[in-house]
């Protein structure tokens, strides 16, 4: 099957074009170097199943040429912002990395009758409310650029899907951790104690808890049901377990055999504005659909803490 | 209170700048005639609280002048495309005059530091969700570009509201009718009957069953909880009975006094692409808030159609 993975230089994107490729198929990899690298997608050099556009999704004229000239079938769409401060600074960063690639993707997709895609949505789509949370819950009341970006993201798919016809599968993440990871509080950690490593800054309290899921347990779960039925499907995806973020900071103290190292909290309950501090998945749809993730919330964060020590 | 109505020669947001002017507020009327009219405006000419800009709001260098030169203090957002049908033809319909309106505005009220918004939300958010529509129902999954765009601008709204510590009323609308409207049923009918007293075309089965809202009903209701608490505060607003199509064919006909009118239902259960033929509004919540509308679903399209014959 010919595919195409927007933003497939980037941290997840690239790990799916690897999981696609292996599975046989042709993967169209398109990128803009915003957040994505070079490096992410180099090993895939010469092969003779990946092609690479150096494009920004928000030029659609750019974005329907690559339409144009390749057949696709599929499209995944994981080009996005995905540095929720950047938007809480600017709005026009989740407007236009986030919101318009969407429109634009699904815009291509209308004129070259493409009709199957998956969508990486987010827990951020829910804001801030109390106990699990189920693919039904509501209200959505987001409370960041990036969450009311990919909220909208959504309703924009689900649109195109009852008037197309489409097959949709949209799966909303929660913390994604692996090798390649390019920032969040992993990513962070490590470097902050690279470059002190007497002391580590917290931001907030320490005490915001929410599931990390391994970066290859996600794309086994994207693999396993990109062939779904007709219409819209939608499930949250995660690991039961949570991991807080002193325990994290606990982890890549361990991990980098740093020894009394002291912490510093900015104090506050969320680490920065739009920041959700705590939240759990009912993942009882998934479950029960036949998934489940290999590693634990703690067990990804260690595996992340060695890749990203070793990157 | 300095005012700011966006969409403000409209048929509601007409309707609106009335009831603001009446209070005593200041109005100021922004509108690009795309589809507001100068008639909707015409007797407000020469009211000293009154000013009009002939401005669109996707222009956001044009809109932030505006807000330059005012000093708004709250900004009631109707300014969007309300043809359901227009934004099924044209995606971009509804992306730059629902949901960059919103952007806009909600990146003016920042640079200005304004922080009081309502917001024109609409039922079509829901989707196609079976039994009576609560504001927690889930999951919204809307069918139309018109929805789609109109949830984005709420997620939009949230995340604002969040991080900038506005108040915020969102109403969810259902139909809206009453003197100055410019498309939809009622006004399709009128017209149809105008030009062929003899048949009268249906769209779909004429089975559709939904609740009518009279436009003054509704602006009470937003004049009510303008002055909600701060954060955001959403209702669905509307009436408990419906109304179905062929219902509003009869109420046509007889206002006309039109007998023998032979219909032609085109068939199917939507009137078009992205309908929702038929959904039913749980008012728990804007009831226990002391609100109550004047007129029935059938009162309000038979006032509907006796302004629409005399228009």
């Amino acid at each position: 099957m010919n595919t195409l993975v927007a933003g497939g230089a980037g941290f997840i994107g690239s790990h799916l074009a690897d999981a696609l490729l292996e599975k046989g198929h042709r993967v169209v990899c398109v990128d803009n170097f915003l957040l994505g690298t070079k490096d992410n997608i180099a090993h895939l050099d010469g092969n003779a199943d990946f092609v690479f556009y150096e494009q920004d999704i928000c030029d659609l004229r750019g974005l329907d040429k690559i339409f144009e000239r390749e057949k696709i079938d599929y499209v995944f769409h994981l080009a996005a912002n995905s540095d929720i401060q950047a938007g809480g600074r600017d709005p026009f960063v989740d407007l236009n990395n986030t919101y318009l690639t969407t429109f634009n993707l699904l815009e291509c997709m209308r004129l070259h009758d493409v009709k199957k895609l998956f969508f990486s949505s987010t827990s951020a789509v829910y804001g801030e409310q109390r106990g699990k949370l189920s693919e039904v819950s509501g209200p959505l009341f987001p409370v960041s650029y990036y969450g009311a970006t990919k909220l909208g993201s959504e309703a924009l798919i689900s649109a195109s899907c009852a008037l197309r016809d489409m097959l949709v599968l949209i799966f909303r993440f929660p913390n994604v951790v692996g090798p390649r990871l390019t920032h969040g509080v992993i990513y962070d950690f490590v470097n902050k104690l690279k470059r002190d490593p007497a002391r580590l800054e917290i931001l907030g309290d320490g005490k915001q808890t929410k599931p990390y899921i391994y970066v290859s347990d996600l794309v086994a779960g994207i693999m396993e049901f990109m062939d779904a039925p007709k219409g819209l499907t939608m499930y949250n995806i995660g690991v039961d377990t949570r991991t807080n973020v002193t325990r994290i900071a606990d982890i890549v103290c361990e991990t980098m055999e740093l020894q009394n190292v002291r912490y510093d909290y900015t104090g506050g309950r969320g680490g920065w504005p739009g920041d959700v501090p705590e939240f759990e998945y009912d993942l009882a749809k998934v479950h029960d659909a036949g998934w489940k993730p290999v590693y634990s919330s703690d067990e990804a964060v260690r595996k992340t803490v060695e890749a990203v020590c070793g990157q």
